[in-house]
């Protein structure tokens, strides 16, 4: 049986557009070889800082953009975990966790419910004099959740920054990529460019081999990140930066953006459908928009278990262990990405999930 | 007056290859965009590796490709680092000695005369008990001085290193961009990849803007540099390693590196010439390759008191300072780059050079 992957959040091949962005590359290196082909800024392509900025209403000098957002989070995470301690959610993205577990950093996990982050808790350690050096948050179809941060508690959230001076990193990878309902704000808008770190990434809206991720940062920190940058790689690679910018230039994104988002849309209804045939005793989280959702077992049931039974059965998954501090929760949860698999995929490997969780032998679908 | 720089370490924009490459971008996403355009291993682009690892004879596993060759330094030195204290040349390339310094090493500087690395202080240091981390060391056209290590001495290096197990680090940007000469065998063709980690660049050869870098590690440390080239941002850049690799297969390497020699080599020869009008009373290297000169300023004279004078005299270069540990030398020298300018730039630099030195007012070019 080949193993069905619901593991890694990975675009399926239909999702990029391999031909408009050929033609792109060779028109930008045809253009403007000169500066894509040599040693330039470390924040990036001057053309594509200007497009970042312009976009979020910032000047170009703000934008730093890097070989994907998880290079700019290392950066960041580099210059302000000597700071203080880190909040982070729980459940979050699992390698910012083992980053700053690598910094060596003190991090506080504050809870993630249907309505996302639990501002609650939030206030209650703020009230109790915990001075973060900033708090890490994916308000829009996170990961792993797919969940969403609802508009009370973004306008709460902000409040709080706001009076406490907590300095806020918003990871918003996915938030272009919404199947329905109305757009939010990011915290970012509501709360302005000083209070809050938008980091945001091509990956998911274009393709993520470009490896193009960007930081819209506070005045104060420009300096620090674009140091970092330059003793890192001198320049960042500008050849998909300027790949990118022609693709954007040109009017590509939003189209794409429709088309992805109708690829993704069918998978996660695919998964979603099958998982109610399958596994009814489970609970799932109903993603508006991007790669994941959430799953927790029956009761009893522990991941740990079922991984090895979900290996023979031929699908995998990501434990939800893996998006905790250790020890911190996960053991009767998993992260499903309906990104990569095709429907069809999808359902069969609901159907094997189905069978692992509930501890018997495989059954086939129709 | 405009400045002519001769700072920083970039070709000349004729140098750059880019109708070439451009046809190369388009072709390779056409060819392979589903696995250019998506995430892929931390290593890099499957058909560079191979392409590398055959050219250095190992398994294709032993090649991580980096965006850009300093990344791949900083991987390495975080490794290495904590095992103890790092032997550098002095002077030798700034960024390395800024990274170690950021990470806390504990450095040893040796001497570089006209030979390249002075093997006997090593010998010394390493008869009298230093256990260094590794070596590091740019034994051909080095950067900031332009010379080369030669072969009795390379012969010792790699004796010694086996003798007393010393790792050394192999910086080997500028090998293949020689002007004249016999090729030298690498410290890693004589010492073998169990006790040399090479490093190397298409930078010098194709194109700085691609960041396209590589090491060649032993077994050993594959595992953790692999980890952090994962962590740091899971998929390099895919698309210049893939362009290049598509360039490389067409056979375009060689000719290019012809015509960039040939472009150099006149660059080299047009300041060497007016350096020997204009600064009669100086000494300087005169490199078979690469892209520096190293120049020592006529007794007495201080860089610091040059620099300033330089300015505005409108020419530009990197004080010998800059490549030495604080305090450890360079305050008579300073580092000449002749890969940017043209010849005509490069004889009125030296003509502007040439009357900072002196303290004199700017005497102007015929």
């Amino acid at each position: 049986v080949e193993t069905i992957s619901l593991a890694r959040g990975v675009p399926a091949p239909e999702c990029l557009p391999a031909e408009d962005l050929a033609e792109c590359a060779r028109a930008v290196v045809e253009r403007d070889g000169e500066a894509v082909l040599n040693y330039g800024p470390a924040g990036g392509y001057g053309p594509l800082r200007e497009w970042v900025a312009e976009r979020h209403g910032v000047a170009a000098g703000r934008v730093i953009i890097t070989n994907g957002s998880l290079q700019g989070f290392v950066f960041l995470a580099g210059a302000l975990a000597p700071r203080g301690p880190i909040l982070v959610e729980a459940p979050t993205y699992d390698r910012p966790l083992r980053l700053l577990d690598g910094l060596g950093a003190e991090v506080f996990a504050l809870r993630v419910d249907e309505g996302g982050l639990e501002v609650d808790l939030l206030e209650v350690v703020l009230r109790q004099g915990l001075r973060p050096a900033f708090l890490y948050t994916i308000p829009t179809f996170q990961n792993p959740t797919g969940r969403t941060l609802d508009a009370e508690r973004r306008r709460r959230l902000v409040q709080l920054a706001a009076h406490y001076g907590l300095l806020i990193v918003e990871d918003d990878p996915y938030g272009l990529v919404r199947f329905e309902g109305p757009v939010m704000p990011t915290l970012f808008e509501l709360a302005g460019a000083e209070q809050v770190v938008y980091a945001s990434s091509f990956s998911k809206t274009v393709a993520p081999g470009l490896r193009v991720g960007y930081l819209v940062l506070p005045e104060a920190l420009v300096a620090d990140v674009e140091t970092a940058a330059a003793s890192t790689y001198i320049t960042p690679s500008l050849l998909p930066q300027a790949t990118l910018f022609e693709y954007l230039r040109l009017g590509c994104l939003r189209p794409n953006l429709d088309r992805t988002c109708r690829l993704l849309r069918e998978r996660r209804d695919a998964l979603l459908a099958a998982l109610a045939g399958e596994l009814p005793e489970g609970r799932w989280s109903r993603p508006a928009g991007g790669y994941f959702l959430w799953l927790e077992l029956p009761g009893g049931v522990l991941v740990a278990d079922v991984v090895a039974r979900a290996s023979s059965a031929g699908v995998a998954f990501v434990p939800g262990t893996d998006f905790f501090p250790p020890g911190a929760g996960g053991e009767n949860a998993l992260r499903l990405a309906y990104s990569f698999a095709s429907p069809r995929e999808l359902a069969e490997g609901a159907v094997r999930l189905g069978a692992a969780v509930r501890g018997g032998t495989l059954r086939r679908a129709a």
